[in-house]
């Protein structure tokens, strides 16, 4: 992929000011971009870079005044960060414009239902009765079980397991070494002290813009359900539980885990490494800090918690700040004793 | 998969209430199940969702005295929980019956043995000398390295790695994506402050009737063996570092990590996210709450820990109630300082 | 693979004690070595094993002086230990000599350019325009992107995924399900309250002799490169968000993660579970303690730390006693106050 200024300038509307033919290859932030890069700038903290960078063409504010020389060619546009996100998303589409077709050592069940304008990488196997969407693209080994549909525009990169029955929505994006619709953890105690398999015979449901990071895993329901919703946004090494409900447009941050049967509310923001029990609801629009372990259903929209386990924001702060000064507290409580002893003589 | 009132009676030694011949596919709690169906009323809480629920066929208890009309055919037997398990089960089964044979694209290496009514997938790729048990189901992906074996009627999903030398034993059922016998964390400091690899020669020995869930991985000894004992229960994401044992019907919850050399006893509860450091031992039966942080080694069998550092758990608790009232404290304790202060200055 | 003592002794330099022609096929600890292993004797804590053992043949100092009769072959060298650690690094290498050459059911761009040497397994993946280099193994069901570049000697084990333009190494080994190169969590709020998705069009770049471990994953940067220098060492299930760096040499135990955008300096060693937040900076040979969430920069170099959020260790230390002391001090406290309200009664 290679574009000069004019035509960077034509895609996001633009006035070129310097070598219209000047070509980029790639992109790169204006205090490190080299020779071939293009750049933008848009927070003026950064301005002092623009006089210096090597990048060859750098998109700017058309109200931008400049207050040196600039080696760079330069775009105008009106907002030059949405000009430049834009131009990102196109690149990254352009990237994968070229994976489609069935590669010859896929291996796909001749019940499987494939859609239009599919990409299915050599070891990915698709299973009996599955339904791939439209324009879905599936990576190498990529396992994709019985009964499984796929909406459309959906990406599923390298290694992700899809468990029989689960149903992934549309424009979703799975990254590579996810693991959907492993049996949830459900054992009954024997009387002797093992245990036994409690069948997990339900699913997982993904809606559709749902984004899920590396290695993360969610569990089939034992019955029904685990419901990951619209627009939700998961990072890596997340574990969800069975029967779980994540709520629209919430977004968890890696290595959270949430425990069986829990409801996450919408909007709802989640730090890395937090925990939430199990059988609890978490109401719509909570912040739970990182590595906060919540124990309690959360029932007031927008609260704040941090530490295990979870309480107020502010409240909890504060006592972690106080714990730091026990030692100085306990020499306090130690000194009145003393004092009090004295009292206690001279009376 | 499609079964009459009749058949299930027969199955489960019921006695059919309603239509013989209504038919069910799948399964649905009362409260949500829909036509197609089949339920079970066990706990009396849920008896009013009998007289409402879509299910075409709803398992109940013999003794159960309708207290209004019902739209769903039943089947009364002595004890609806098991029954419905029952079929859960036979259901679980039936799915994975038709999974046998050897696909085209699998890779097997010439020296492997392997055993009766076998299922190996395409894209499963098993090493030299590698042996297969009868029974043993083996899906896409899965890499099973040199001399390793593995017991009959184990089950191994997708894109699961089992380095060589390891050893699985039988009835095992091995989640998606999950690592067995990667090399232990091992390395040995230089004197230029890098580090020199300690290779990791041992294996990992995995005994019968353990579940392992998806992406947690398991290092090899770096001599010897690290353990897995029998009817061990490990939930997802869980790290089992070198040389560690991991006692007999141990529960394990997601995101926990025992680190090297420790020895977990029998019968003991984790938490998720729990982290165990290296080089101590856990007593039979205790339990270690979520997010525990264990640092040295409990020595009396059925303890219960909480906390960072663990420490006995009602004790614990109590502190972290006080550690949220340390404000107040804090203001007691200044109050106390004052009038002290005061009735030092009147003497 | 076999050896007598007298080739064993040949490789050591050491001298025979006892039969030269016994052999050994395997290592064991001295304590639960079997006939036909090869043991060894440093500690002198462990000498009484050495009258008992059941190896054919122990590695001893050379000054060591027998108090009993031994059964196994005894190779005497200057240094038992040493020894030891070069024959186990000898058997490793020699374990994958034979892994060397294209298996038929690898899938190979035309593009791609492949070194000497190579082993590359059935169901691995190289992309178009890859690089790899001389020695280099690739096992089954790994995934190498478009533009991936792999330096020599490096050993990736099954189903590792890496994802396009990532830049690893020489003499790098990555352990199984390792994910490199999956989009960085980066999302920008819509005023309907979903979220956007922000391009990650970086890489990520891993440097010389780094070993990671199993199920790790390493995101992508935004723009720029995430990295990971020269002589990392990652445990297993670790989390490096995008744009951070890991500085040279630095040791991550398992199932920690960094955060966004931070820096991480070099010899720094961070415990298990750890959580480092975005956007700081940790000093050369910081120590970070297990479970510790580091919330802020620490820019004095050999800091040592524990706690959420993470402080001085000893400090933190002596407050994590005085808070399980909290009951006690409230006592004393309520105490004070009662005495306090006697004296002022009786002045």
């Amino acid at each position: 992929m290679q574009f000069t200024a004019s035509q960077l300038a034509q895609i996001i509307q633009g006035v070129v000011e310097g070598d219209e033919n000047v070509s980029v290859q790639s992109f790169g932030k204006i205090e490190e971009a080299k020779s071939g890069q293009l750049s933008f700038l848009s927070n003026p903290k950064y301005e002092e870079y623009l006089y210096s960078t090597d990048a060859s063409i750098v998109i700017v504010n058309s109200d931008l005044v400049l207050k040196d020389k600039v080696k760079a060619t330069l775009v105008r546009v009106s907002d030059s960060y949405s000009a430049f996100a834009t131009l990102l998303d196109l690149y990254s589409k352009l990237r994968m414009s070229h994976h489609v077709g069935i590669e010859a050592k896929a291996s796909i069940h001749s019940s499987a239902k494939i859609g239009k304008d599919v990409f299915v990488a050599d070891f990915a196997y698709i299973s009996a009765n599955a339904e791939i969407g439209d324009n879905v693209k599936i990576y190498p080994g990529v396992f994709i079980g019985e009964n499984v549909k796929i909406g459309d525009g959906t990406v599923i990169n390298a290694n992700v397991s899809i468990y029989h029955d689960c149903i992934i929505g549309k424009n979703v994006i799975l990254h590579a070494g996810i693991v959907i619709g492993s049996d949830g953890f459900g054992f009954a105690p024997n009387p002797d002290g093992s245990y036994a398999k409690i069948p997990q015979i339900g699913n997982v449901v993904i809606e559709d813009n749902v984004e899920i990071g590396a290695n993360t895993t969610i569990d089939r329901s034992t019955i029904g359900s685990t419901f990951i919703r619209t627009g939700v946004k998961l990072d890596n090494l997340i574990q969800i539980a069975h029967n779980v409900e994540v709520g629209e447009n919430t977004v968890i941050a890696a290595q959270a885990g949430v425990s069986g049967s829990s409801k996450v509310g919408k909007y709802v923001m989640i730090g890395g490494q937090v925990g939430v029990v199990g059988h609890i609801r978490i109401a719509d629009f909570t912040k739970i800090n990182a590595q906060s372990g919540v124990t309690k259903s959360i029932t007031v929209p927008k609260s704040s918690v941090t530490g295990t386990p979870a309480y107020n924001f502010s409240a909890m702060v504060r006592s972690q700040v106080l714990m730091r000064g026990l030692p100085d507290m306990l020499k306090r409580l130690e000194e009145l004793e003393k004092e009090i002893e004295l009292l206690k003589n001279k009376n």
